[in-house]
């Protein structure tokens, strides 16, 4: 006799912001029951998806008693609670969220942004015309995660935990918005060290399509 | 004999992201020192305020024994542990972030950027061609917020609390920025429910070079 998940993840799988959760999820070893949302293609912005987040962004989590949990770094706070994950000192805390809204804030917007340009939208789309000035707020971020990772290991206290997940998920795939890593040696550094933890799964590779717009905006 | 302050807030009184450290301090009765920074006139991008916060934002609070913390949702999160402006209810916790998300991502990048524009950019900027945009992304969030204000008093749970802080500091000028409240009754009614709780303070009225370009933007 199969139990149920206890948990629905609504995402899309490549998004960063939505293998975050995924990524956690793995390494705590829960059961979950993944649900593919095309959200570049409209599924956000459905009647039904509306009805379980107004604001109409993946990834969103469903308990079993119907309970709906949205934005991925919460996502993150909530499912790591009580676990090795994040940290129990209140300062520690603070500190992990500190690094996530950074990387909402000043992280996500351009790096993030300038990946799903490149390889969503057409080579004569508009949208290109950002692409200098998110790159070069990107490389801003970077410094400012290159500059803490130059004495410490973590973005957090000692361990590994959800401030690493989620800076990792788009500092990874930063070189496919043209955003090159080459500079900044500790976040290649810290980046391998997450590569290595147990548990760990990478963001599945977008097609082939995608893949080559990656290319051609380089 | 005096005691020194045991928390000192760096911070910019016309910025609303910094306003909220101040709400919940003064909510909490705690003592406090206030350095003021001119973010707009680039005190956060000298050497010795980069050497306090890497990503040259205010606000930033620093502790006696020199440690500091960044980021304005993170800062309301830490003072408010084990105080009633935070739930103990992990799920709840997780609500609290999950707005305090939104705020920072759906929310302030569009009306609180929109406010700095109007009033302290030249008419001749050419940062003012976003207004549209930035407006019409602003009314999308409140229409998020007033969804949630139909049927629920505060943002988390039953009581007032940080999350209607993060949410307050902005919303509360929107009208600055040239975003109308008039069509979303609920999100008013929430507003003055805000200013009706015990020590409230309001943000500081900016002076009248910003007025008069807050005026004239709209």
């Amino acid at each position: 006799m199969s139990t149920a998940a206890a948990l629905t993840v609504y995402g899309m799988s490549s998004s960063g912001n939505c293998h975050k959760v995924r990524l956690l999820l793995e390494q705590l070893g829960s059961r979950y029951q993944w649900k593919e949302v095309d959200s570049a293609g409209g599924d956000t912005r459905t009647a039904e998806f509306l009805a379980l987040n107004p604001n109409g962004k993946v990834p969103v989590v469903q308990r079993n008693d119907g309970r709906v949990l949205a934005e991925s770094n919460a996502i993150l706070f909530w499912l790591a609670e009580g676990t090795p994950f994040l940290p129990t000192d209140g300062w520690q805390r603070a500190q992990a969220l500190s690094w996530m809204f950074f990387e909402q804030y000043s992280h996500e917007p351009y790096i993030a942004v300038a990946r799903f340009i490149s390889g969503w939208t057409p080579d004569d789309s508009p949208r290109r015309a950002d692409l200098p000035r998110l790159r070069a707020r990107g490389h801003e971020a970077l410094a400012v995660m290159a500059h803490h990772l130059a004495d410490h290991r973590w973005f957090t206290g000692g361990d590994y935990g959800i401030a690493d997940i989620a800076l990792f998920a788009y500092t990874a795939v930063a070189e496919d918005g043209g955003i090159s890593l080459s500079s900044y040696p500790a976040v290649e550094r810290w980046l391998e060290d997450v590569r290595r933890q147990p548990g760990f799964v990478a963001m599945p590779v977008p097609d082939a399509e995608v893949q080559a717009r990656f290319a051609a905006s380089r």
